[in-house]
């Protein structure tokens, strides 16, 4: 059997679509599957403050879409699908999706992650009528009201930050007593009026009539609970990795990200993991767009060398 | 002794810059110690089209400067000198600069290479009247001029191409009978009408009057030699790391690079290399920036979590 392709990278993130600029760079057909949008969480992220090369930020939809544009100019494929298998013994490696199967020679895992939940009642029920995990998607739609977010890491404070510029207030309710955000957002967090803070308090209960119009709150060091107004939660607690249609195909970590080495390397041959859903990962966009870059450069070896 | 610096970066490169970025917005006091400009080889290379977020290619020059200018925002710290010894057995590492000694609690190596020699007679009597490793440098001094470029790989191609819309011609001089650089790259020389080729041929000897205006070529299939005019050699055939003042101090691999894990740490507690100067690195903007990004995070946790 031949391949269709050299290479099937599953993921248009930033990992991805920086894997692709290399490998069609090198002459290497290459398809992106994705299943949503190409460029992954960036679309999620509003100021890139950190980013090398732009001293005075970007927006991540921004570059996300100039990313998606560099990797088509240089010859990229994209099938929209949803990867539900892999079959990665033989040389000819298989990709399963839910509208076909795709072969190719190596294949670039960059599926990232996805938002981790809170696990509470009323949040799957009023998930899109005032429960979001992506302020830039869904921040004008509360414009002038008062929301909550919930967590205390850099995703909280950066969705926060730009939360606050539409909304009247957010309340910021965290479970531990600070933060872990670095310490420059939490800084401007602090230093911004409209951004308040719960520490110590957790959300017990997402409450509404159609849409949120409250949260049970639970001060955890007094145990007292109160319920507390807001039009909308907003959830940064972290994500897991989407490898679950990796397991059993390639070695995965206690907490699912692929194992690779220092080139991106997992054990089977000709299979490489670029971005968040490799072990030891610092989730970054700049570490991102490397780790692309590095698998892609793998990948052209495994083919070019044998 | 309290140290200086939370972190001192040794070379102000892609790699240096952008672990510098990040030093800094995670409040850590960061000091970049550079002998040149900052901004390293990128000032040498002339369109960059593979940086992901730059659909329309940027100039090196330009995203150099970009990146010392976000590293000079976000507070970094520069000193210009040469390094030429560590101590970095103790807790506060001590940095042996020409000029100073400078003290930190973590130092990332991020010096980089140098370009290889082609070993020749000429080529250091006429550095810088003729012999040159930089087209983005002293290609315009050669404007309407017949040149010559010495390599086969990406480096030869690139620069090549840059000097290919300012000098009459350039004849490319590589010793194998076919190019290493990439397949996109050779076609596009092969497609430009001033850039020629002497495949299976190598300079012998720069030769001239005050400055370059002939090389002594071989044909190494003949064994015949000849002389053959040029306002110019330009040599590409590599570089090696710039490691010398890291022997005995750091574990290098054979060919003097830093050995690394995943996360950029070296065996040295507080030691951290990222760039073209780490093992396995592959040399590309995108890389060494993803370096720079993991081994600043990698300080951080080293300082916050001890």
């Amino acid at each position: 059997m031949e391949a269709e392709y050299d290479v099937i990278i599953i993921g248009g993130g930033a990992a991805g679509l920086s894997a692709a600029i290399y490998a069609t760079r090198a002459q290497l057909k290459t398809l992106i599957v994705e299943q949503l949008a190409p460029g992954g969480q960036i679309l999620n992220t509003s100021d890139i403050e950190n980013y090398p090369g732009f001293p005075d930020g970007v927006l991540g939809p921004d570059i996300g879409v100039a990313m998606h544009k560099q990797a088509e100019n240089t010859g990229t494929l994209f099938a929209f699908d949803t990867v539900i298998d892999l079959h990665v013994d033989e040389d000819v490696k298989v990709v399963v999706g839910e509208e076909r199967e795709y072969t190719a020679k190596t294949i670039i895992v960059t599926a990232g992650g996805a938002h981790n939940k809170l696990g509470v009642p009323g949040e799957d029920e009023f998930a899109g009528r005032g429960v979001t995990y992506c302020a830039t998607c869904d921040g004008n739609f509360f414009a002038g009201e008062d929301t909550v977010v919930v967590g205390g890491g850099d995703a909280a404070i950066d969705e926060g930050m730009y939360l606050s510029r539409i909304v009247r207030s957010l309340t910021l309710v965290h479970r531990r007593d600070e933060l872990r955000a670095t310490k420059v957002l939490q800084e401007r967090a602090f230093a911004t009026d409209n951004f308040n803070f719960k520490f110590s308090h957790v959300v017990k209960e997402i409450r509404g009539n159609g849409g949120v119009d409250r949260v049970l709150l639970e001060d955890v060091k007094s145990g007292e609970e109160y319920e507390y107004p807001t039009a909308a939660v907003f959830i940064y607690i972290g994500f897991h990795p989407n490898s679950g249609f990796l397991q059993g195909k390639v070695p995965l970590d206690n907490g699912g990200h692929v194992i690779t080495d220092i080139r991106m390397q997992t054990d089977v041959p000709g299979v490489f993991a670029a971005g968040d859903i490799r072990q030891f990962s610092d989730r970054q966009l700049g570490t991102s767009v490397g780790d692309g870059i590095t698998a892609a450069l793998s990948a052209y070896r495994y083919i070019t060398e044998g």
